[in-house]
């Protein structure tokens, strides 16, 4: 009998979400974008966002007019853990938002962390981030090192791994030294060099013998962005665990962070294990629907009162039966 | 020019996550079900579950059927704040699991809390349960009060709210005092009538004027249950902040908890501002893909050197522009 019991469920965009833009030296307009262009998207109504200003009291313009093109109506000059718990509890000025994404400093995340226990949901935990780059014999050293040094630039915590796929030892350290060799060329003609030197000194190189050992290797480091410069899918389609992959020779990380189209709020330090990245789910919520007949719940009488019963739950069963006319 | 950069979302389950099923007086082999199945349907390659042993050494035959049954092959006898440290981090013999599931004690729900955010990701915050159940005229008072009854069995900590659309607040008044009426009535025939009047003690009830402030309360609230006794689809369609729905006389939160097909492991404590409940989604990540042609990135270089330039990221506009033969 159809209509007997419907189900349904109901996808709602957040009703209130905050989003943290970091200060320091840069200004990082494009989180800005990767922030509130999906909020946009999933429609949520009051989206405000909380920013340090400058030394010169200002908020960087380009900060403002990313928010601006992308929908963001509210901005509140506030930074730090003080900025986390202003949105996570409300104040006078700032509201309580229900959800609060984007990256900070040690501070901050911290603050998202003890607020995301008890007052609202954040987008995810945060960790430095990492790259892991995936090549092969004939795959091109400069665009490796390319890549490395574009993740060790991000901060003296990030890790930039290389993998090596290689039947033979040799034939793979050679290809660790033609890497090593473009990271001097390119760091020399790169600001910062010594900054970018330490973050590569904790980073590491492995040579592995098959795209399956490969895969087990990224599986279990669970890169935030996992390079691949060349082959098939046959490798991509073995990785379970990591935040975005950039397959063959053209795909650098910064067109991700960027341009490509996807998002580059990603989880970092193995919650790639737990999570994925943010989109326009990270959004919405889903509420679930059910509408019971009169011959609909007759129908399920039988099963809720076994149930109910083996759990000991007494006023289940009667909430379903006294529903039930020729039994209530 | 097609093809010159493609991307793509992968969906892929959770590598391996842990189920926590509570012990205590009652054995919830429905929790079994509501957390088991969806993870079945995800696809995750290893779900493991702890519950902790009785007072016999044993663990309650329902609940290791229903585990059978919903395809867990791994069962610890574990339970506790330990239980989920040990899917949190590893032992010898319990793995360590990407995301834990499952409802709990105290001791329980601040370990998840803990653990969520510095090892491994959680269904939801959980804290005590609630029902908001929404009337008029014309309703029956012995179905909503079954209703409150069902939610107050679920712990002296529980919330059973009544809300009642009613343009008069004598009217109103009269429906308030009609559930309660029925409240005492069925109260009697329960057994721990004391124990659930202790938790409907620090419930309560309002008379809303109409649907407009019946949505406005319900999400404030967001109750994790929602029961619409009577009425269209109108105030449903309003309701952004709520676990689940319960709509029209025939479906009570029994139904949902064990037959109507939804899954009753919900957002509570005014976590449904934040969160949906636990569903298929909860046991899957997404993964972008990216992949760029020369022309690719030929296309976007422009785009990512300048927003890396205003990022003072030199290393990303390398990353790019060494790609393309031109400007390399």
């Amino acid at each position: 009998m159809p209509g007997k019991v419907v189900c349904s469920r109901r996808i709602v965009p957040i009703r209130r979400v905050g989003l943290y833009v970091p200060g320091g030296t840069a200004p990082l307009f494009s989180t800005v974008l990767m922030l509130a262009i999906p909020a946009e998207l999933a429609g949520c109504p009051e989206v405000v966002m909380c920013t340090p200003s400058g030394e010169n009291g200002r908020v960087n313009p380009a900060v403002l007019f990313a928010a601006r093109t992308a929908g963001v109506k509210t901005v509140f000059k506030a930074g730090g853990a003080q900025a986390i718990a202003a949105m996570a509890y409300g104040t006078e000025s700032i509201p309580r938002v229900y959800k609060i994404f984007g990256p900070g400093n040690r501070y901050v995340t911290i603050a998202k962390k003890l607020v995301a226990s008890e007052a609202c949901a954040i987008d995810m935990p945060a960790g430095p981030s990492e790259v892991m780059v995936v090549v092969r014999e004939g795959d091109s050293p400069a665009f490796a090192a390319a890549d490395l040094l574009s993740q060790a630039e991000h901060g003296a915590d990030s890790q930039a791994m290389l993998a090596v796929i290689s039947e033979s030892k040799e034939k793979g350290s050679l290809m660790i030294d033609a890497v090593e060799e473009e990271l001097d060329k390119q760091l020399s003609v790169l600001p910062r060099g010594e900054y970018l030197k330490s973050s590569l000194s904790h980073s590491a190189a492995a040579v592995v013998r098959d795209e399956r050992a490969a895969a087990a290797l990224i599986n279990e480091y669970a890169p935030e962005h996992l390079i691949i410069l060349s082959g098939s899918e046959s490798l991509a389609d073995m990785v379970t665990d990591c935040g975005s992959m950039f397959l063959g020779p053209y795909s650098p990380e910064s067109a991700g962070d960027y341009a490509s189209g996807t998002n580059h709020t990603l989880p970092t330090s193995g919650w790639a294990h737990s999570y994925g990245g943010v989109s326009v789910d990270s959004f919405v919520k889903k509420i679930t629907v059910q509408r019971l007949s009169e011959a609909g719940i007759e129908a399920l009488e039988p099963v809720i009162s076994l149930m109910a019963e083996a759990e000991g739950l007494e006023a289940h069963r009667a909430a379903a039966r006294i529903r039930c006319s020729k039994k209530g």
